[in-house]
């Protein structure tokens, strides 16, 4: 049988475990095409990265399980869906509030219009291990 | 032929585009052996990290090229290396100044008394993108 098509998208400037575990589970669903956010993306609604596109894709294709590595020059992932037309998106479930709800709801019609099927991995609960960054989801979470 | 056995130490908290170089030039030399320091190993000589030993090692183990994961208790690596014997240790070369000078010494005569081999990697030149991080190194330019 022919393994499914997976698409995630990421920016990986600070790579960390939550990254791991989304990417282990999307790459055990099929084959999997990581798009990888420009900083002209990732300009679109955060800070300029620290590392550029090609330090982060050397990064990238080299951890288990990523087979292909593209970029995606927009914020927007339906951009690079509507080209690629996966048969499922991987997210992390985080993305159901905040800054990236819009584009959720955008990527939900664009993957009904497509047949494709949308996974959303549940964000790891204390995913943090220091005071400080305990303390910056502490002030996520009041503030949303 | 049995393939060469590879040993490399790494802290691996915010892992980037230089350590998958090193990990590449290392696994291509035979089975890698990641050393990964403990937090205690770490706190010898620099900051605490910020993610756990087991956030780094599920990084690390997904890279691509590592065979085998397992703690560095020390700052040394010669407790590790006498355990282990690898027939290679891979280091980057940025280690012959700074904190790492002394511990170099040390591997070498380590490594002579065991029959292994040091193959230093070069360390990337111009490997940071953002102004912040030139800043920082020519500050450490300027004062070594």
């Amino acid at each position: 049988m022919k393994k499914k098509k997976i698409y995630l998208s990421l920016s990986a400037d600070n790579l960390h475990h939550g990254h791991i575990n989304v990417i282990n589970k999307a790459s055990s669903l099929g084959n999997l095409t990581i798009g990888l956010l420009t900083e002209e993306a990732i300009l679109h609604k955060k800070r300029l990265p620290l590392l550029t596109f090609e330090q982060r894709k050397k990064i990238i294709m080299n951890i288990k399980g990523v087979t292909k590595v593209i970029p995606q020059k927009e914020w927007d992932d339906t951009v690079n869906i509507k080209k690629i037309k996966p048969d499922i998106v991987v997210h992390g479930d985080d993305w159901k509030f905040g800054i990236e709800k819009d584009l959720r709801s955008k990527v939900v019609k664009c993957l009904k219009s497509i047949g494709g099927k949308l996974v959303e991995i549940p964000h790891a609960k204390n995913g943090t291990s220091n005071p400080a960054q305990q303390a910056i989801k502490g002030h996520i979470n009041t503030d949303s």
